[in-house]
């Protein structure tokens, strides 16, 4: 069985890499159109796609998956329309394959040509979300790449529905879907270096992590953040206030969401009560260093003592660790070594401080009065987005479809030879 | 014991990260000031490098080193030289760090660039090139990376002498020599994720394969090539005997020496056999396919009947397998299925023909009327190169300085918040 299972993988593998050289070299316009085929098919599919959805969710308590788990796997019409739409938006972004790079002419004459093309064949493990089913078949349809999709049991009914959507709209095993969700699948593909070039790990720590120590293929990881924002001496103190606010709770489940405050000294008795008032306001629990805490305790503003774990902590809820720092440099040396290198930010009025903060701040993304949730593909203006890199390999933040490329070098010669 | 390692190949790795932090923001005059007393350094050092080198040499026997091993293990008086010399060549090179990659405004007024950073902690893992120490150190420390390097069991007194020099030399931690030859070492760096961003292995297949199956921290592969030359219908005669002569024979041991020829059935009566004589006559077996055979068997050349493993092989040596195929097309199949994606060549006077195979041979370099051994940094015109990629990730091809760099974002704003 495990032996049959590694020859279905095996040959899944082979078939990608065959279609990969095919989509390598398959026109802009013939893409875009198995991706309109692909969202009018969505749209014509509602019913057996809700009815397959409603299987997974019926086994949902089985797996023992939480509230907001099962809401993130459950269809809608309206999030299949969204799932549409946003097919047809991949179509019309601008093809990222066969763009000249770069173009030097050697002394000996030799043409040099570093041009775009795609990675190859892409294996995407993903938990418990059809979008990023319908989102991954798109990207990598469309930046020229195969892909290999391994969900999860949870979703397992809901994607073998997709699957034959992709399948009927895309290019022969453009897209595949591995056809169980047994474990042993995954331990296969994951050393199928002969045909697979990359794989993204969607999902959890857990997932992401396991991903990482048993893939023998290159992986880009998405894990997620620790974001700090630093209210500098220079603060505006009510750019403070709005930014703080919006980095924490204007979505806190995510991974560019601010999960600690840093105040410098200087104006932590003045500006810190009306950050923790807003803050406490919106909900958020904070969890203090004794010089936060006393500060906000006379402003009586509620806190709570906050624990060595808390201040490298990525909470994914209401909660906000603080400390008060005495200069930028401290706040730099905090968050390069507490932090995970995601989005980090200053507020300052200061743009010495602003600059020394984005020099030396090595993080993925270093904003100077900006929230820290505008590292995004789509806030880039890439317009599609497979993922957030924390990587510092090949892509680093924001994925989009260049990200999904690699390179090759064309040399032009007229019988140069090597001496 | 085992654990006292462990704890010393962290702490070597902490060590590392922090020296990073502080060569991200060192100057380029700083950095090439390091450089150049290395030179020096080296340069005066000659009497105590040999005398080290003696030790190993005189342990290689026990080794079990082949005499090509051997020599490349080997210092002399003029090696040293050379190795001072490209410590300078480097320092020569401009600084990678901080250039603004790109740079744009959203519509929200955000205005974000790309700036190029170093990696931050490569580790590089080699065995037996004493070179190899010196440039790795010299590459990373002006790409603004900490290094951690980690030679085999047969380079290690030598090792230890040149790590004595880079030390002095260099600013604090920036490179760093494991000072043990125990594998239990190497276990230990390519599982330290916390501290260590990349690893390089340079050295044989096994090496790598090793390297990349055990480590959990991103590696950037270094595999040898298949390389092919197809001979098409439109060569030129004497442009493809050149070509390919000096594709296999210039230096036959290394990753971008042809391995095959392919010809095209057309001229394969009319221009075989010349390339035959001209191939034997520099000492080149010949292991042919049938049509291949029987077409120089006529000529009166010499051939060996090709075994399957013969036509995706990596001889390294004065080896050529030969195979006749009747299209550009099954050119590029055989390629793409049989090669190994390094460095293929077609040689053609027809323009269609060359287009056709450059867009469709999936390998880093594909050359048009060149040599394959022009896949290389310093015939690129990088300066410098630390090996070439056979990933897809990252970098692929010739590896110099940018390719040891990493970027990050800096996003300036006036308050905006996400909605």
């Amino acid at each position: 069985m495990a032996e049959d299972l590694a020859t279905l993988v095996t040959s899944i593998g082979r078939r990608a890499r065959a279609a990969s050289l095919a989509l390598a070299a398959t026109t802009t316009a013939a893409k875009n159109e198995a991706l309109l085929r692909l969202a009018d098919a969505i749209d014509a599919a509602h019913a057996p796609l809700l009815a397959a959805n409603q299987v997974d969710l019926a086994a949902a308590a089985g797996h023992g998956l939480a509230k907001a788990q099962v809401d993130r796997l459950t269809l809608t019409p309206e999030r299949l329309r969204q799932l549409a739409e946003s097919v047809r938006q991949v179509a019309a972004l601008p093809d990222p394959v066969g763009e000249v790079l770069e173009n030097w002419v050697r002394p000996n004459g030799l043409r040099i040509r570093k041009v775009r093309v795609p990675i190859g064949v892409i294996g995407i493990i993903f938990e418990a979300r059809p979008n990023v089913t319908i989102d991954c078949a798109a990207l990598c349809l469309k930046s020229g790449n195969a892909a290999i999709l391994r969900g999860g049991k949870e979703i397992f009914a809901t994607n073998m529905a997709l699957a034959r959507l992709i399948e009927q709209a895309f290019p022969k095993d453009a897209v595949q879907l591995i056809p169980t969700p047994d474990r042993a699948a995954l331990d296969t593909l994951l050393k199928l270096n002969a045909y697979v070039h990359c794989i993204i790990p969607r999902g959890g720590e857990g997932l992401i992590r396991f991903v990482a120590e048993n893939s023998t293929i290159p992986v880009i990881k998405h894990f997620n953040g620790v974001c700090f924002v630093y209210v500098d001496q220079a603060a505006d103190p009510a750019m403070a206030e709005s930014l703080v606010l919006n980095a924490k709770v204007q979505r806190p489940s995510v991974c560019n969401a601010a999960e600690q405050l840093l105040i410098h000294a200087g104006v932590a008795e003045s500006l810190l009560p009306r950050l923790g008032r807003a803050l406490t306001k919106a909900g958020v629990e904070l969890r203090c260093d004794r010089a936060a805490a006393a500060i906000l305790a006379k402003a009586g503003v509620a806190t709570v003592p906050g624990q060595p774990q808390d201040f490298t902590a990525e909470f994914l809820d209401l909660v906000l660790a603080v400390r008060v720092v005495d200069s930028v440099t401290t706040a730099i040396a905090t968050i390069n070594r507490d932090g995970s290198g995601h989005s980090d930010a200053i507020v300052t009025a200061d743009p010495v401080a602003a600059h020394h903060f984005q020099a030396e701040v090595d993080s993925a993304v270093v904003l100077w009065n900006a929230s820290t949730r505008f590292n995004d593909g789509f806030e880039f203006g890439y317009g599609a987005e497979i993922g957030i890199s924390t990587d510092r390999l090949h892509a680093r933040g924001p994925m989009g479809l260049r990200e999904l490329c690699s390179h090759k070098f064309l040399i032009d010669g007229s019988g140069q030879l090597r001496s």
